[in-house]
C-alpha cells in the first residue's frame, strides 16, 4: 500500500458522514435544503503536477477543469470556486487563465486565501456544484450486464505533454487546457448506473470505478477512442489526464451524448478488470498513484 | 500596496458574484435552495504559518479552528470540511489532531486531496456552513452611534508563541489548538449589525470593518479585555490568531453572550480608525498583513 493509500484510509475513520461517501468518490454530496450540494477539493503542486517553467495561465485553468471535471462526473451544474493561491513571480498571468477558465465555464470565484510560501508553490481550488439529479450519480452503482462507456478520448494529453517536453512544436492545448464534461455529465447523469471522470488513467479508473462498484469490468483496448497514434494505444490507457468521462449504463440503453461503448460489467471475478479477456491483478502501473477524490 | 493586496484586487474582477462578497469578508454566503451556503478556505504554509518542528497535530487542530471561526464569524453551523494535504513525515501525527479537532467541533471530514510535494509543506481547507440567521452577518453593516464589541480576548496566542520560541515551558495551548467561537457567533448573528473574527490583530481587523462599513472605529485600548501581562498591551492588539469575535452593536442592545464593550462606531471621520483618541491614517503595522478573506 502506497503511503497515500495509507494516509487516506487513516482519514476514513473521520469521514463517516454519508456526504463523504468513504472517500472513494471524485466529490462529496451533501443534502442541503432540498439540493444535492457537490463539493470538490483538488490540489496543483509546482514540480508534482506541473512544471516550474509552466505558463502560469494554464496552470490556473488546470486548476479550475480538473475540479470542474469531477463536478462534471456527479452531473453537477457549478455554483462558484474558492482559490488557494500561493504567491510568486508571476500572479498577472495566472489571475489571466483563472479569468479564461472561469469565463469559459460561467463560474464566479467566491472567495479564498493568499498566501506566500514555496518554492514548490501549490494551489487549492475547492469547486462547489448544485446536483441536477438525484441520486447524485457515484462510482458505486455498476451492475453486472452493463456496458461500460466512455465520452470523450484518451491520449491527447500525453500527446500534448511529449510536445512540449521535445520541444516539437506539435500542439499541447490538451494537456495544458482540458476540458471538463459539464453539460455531458448534466445531460447522462438520469441515466448511468455509475460515473466517474477519467484523471489517473482510464485502466486505473475503471479498476476504482469497478472496486467500488463490486463487479468486474472487461475492457475492449481497440473499442476506446483514441487521440494519439495506434502504436500508444496502451501508454494512452494508463496516462492519464484526460477528463473523458467513464460510465455504465444499463445494456440495451444508448448514452444522450456521443460516447464509445468500451467494454462491459461483469459479476465480479478473480480480478476487478480484464483487458482483452486478460485479468488485471493490481492497480501497480495502470495509472497515476495518487487519489483525486 | 502589497503585492498580496494587488492581487486581491486583479481577482476582484472574477468575483463579481454577491455570494463573493467582494472578497471582503470572511467567508463566501451562497443562497441555495432556501439556504445561506456559508464557504471559506484558508492554508498553512510551513515556515510561514507554521514552523517545521510544530506538531502536525496542533498544525492540523489549527488549520481546522481557523476555517470554523470564520464560519464562527457568519454564525454559521459547520456542516464538513474538505482537505488539501500534502504528505510529510509524521502524517499519523496529523491525522490525530485533525481528528481532535473535528471531534470537539463534532464536524465530518467530506473529501479533499492528497498530494506529495514540498518542503515547505502545505495545507488547505474549506469549511463549509449553513447560515443560522438572515441576512448573515457581514462586516459591512456598522453604524455610527453602534457599540463596538469583543467577544473573547487578545494576547493568549501572542504569549504562547513565546514561550514554544523561548523554550520556557510555559502553557502554550492558545497558541497551538485555537478555539472557534462557534456558539458564541451563532448567539451573535442575530443581534449584531456586523462581525468578524481577530485572526490578524484587533487594530487591523477593527480597520477592515471600518473600511468595509464605511465608518469610523473608536477604540478605547484599556478596554480591550487581555490575556497577557499589561505592559504587552499595544503588542497584543497587534498580535493576531486570536481568533475572538469583533461586532457592533446598536447603542443600548446588550450581547447575548459574554462580551466587553471596547469602543464605538462614528461616523467615517478622517481616519477609519482611532485609538484612544488618536486617528491611525494607515494600516502599516497594525498586524498581519496578509488577507484571511
Amino acid at each position: 500500500m502506497t503511503r497515500e493509500a495509507h494516509f487516506i484510509d487513516s482519514l476514513r475513520a473521520l469521514a463517516s458522514d454519508p456526504a463523504a461517501r468513504g472517500l472513494r468518490d471524485d466529490a462529496a454530496v451533501l443534502e442541503l435544503g432540498g439540493e444535492a450540494l457537490v463539493l470538490t477539493h483538488d490540489m496543483l503542486v509546482e514540480g508534482v503536477h506541473f512544471l516550474p517553467e509552466a505558463d502560469p495561465a494554464d496552470v490556473a485553468w488546470k486548476l479550475v477543469a480538473t475540479n470542474l471535471s469531477d463536478l462534471a462526473a456527479k452531473g453537477a451544474e457549478p455554483l462558484g470556486v474558492l482559490l488557494g493561491f500561493m504567491l510568486g513571480d508571476d500572479d498577472a498571468r495566472f489571475v489571466e487563465g483563472l479569468g479564461d477558465a472561469l469565463a469559459h465555464y460561467r463560474v464566479p470565484l467566491l472567495g479564498g486565501d493568499t498566501v506566500s510560501g514555496g518554492p514548490p508553490r501549490s494551489f487549492g481550488l475547492t469547486a462547489v456544484g448544485r446536483g441536477t439529479h438525484r441520486p447524485v450519480p457515484s462510482r458505486a452503482g455498476a451492475q453486472a450486464g452493463d456496458g461500460l462507456w466512455l465520452c470523450g478520448t484518451v491520449g491527447a494529453p500525453m500527446m500534448g505533454f511529449e510536445a512540449l517536453r521535445d520541444g516539437t512544436g506539435a500542439d499541447s492545448t490538451a494537456y495544458r487546457r482540458p476540458i471538463a464534461l459539464l453539460s455531458e455529465g448534466r445531460a447522462l447523469a438520469p441515466r448511468v448506473t455509475a460515473m466517474m471522470d477519467v484523471s489517473d488513467g482510464l485502466l486505473l479508473d475503471a479498476w476504482r470505478l469497478a472496486e467500488a462498484s463490486e463487479v468486474s469490468l472487461a475492457i475492449d483496448s481497440a473499442a476506446v477512442p483514441l487521440a494519439a497514434p495506434e502504436a500508444r494505444r496502451f501508454d494512452a490507457l494508463r496516462w492519464g489526464d484526460d477528463y473523458a468521462l467513464l460510465f455504465t449504463l444499463p445494456a440495451g440503453l444508448a448514452p444522450p451524448v456521443p460516447a464509445s461503448r468500451i467494454g462491459k460489467a461483469e459479476p465480479l471475478g478473480f480480478a476487478p478488470l480484464f483487458l482483452d479477456g486478460e485479468p488485471v491483478v493490481n492497480a501497480e502501473g495502470l495509472g497515476w498513484q495518487h487519489e483525486a477524490d
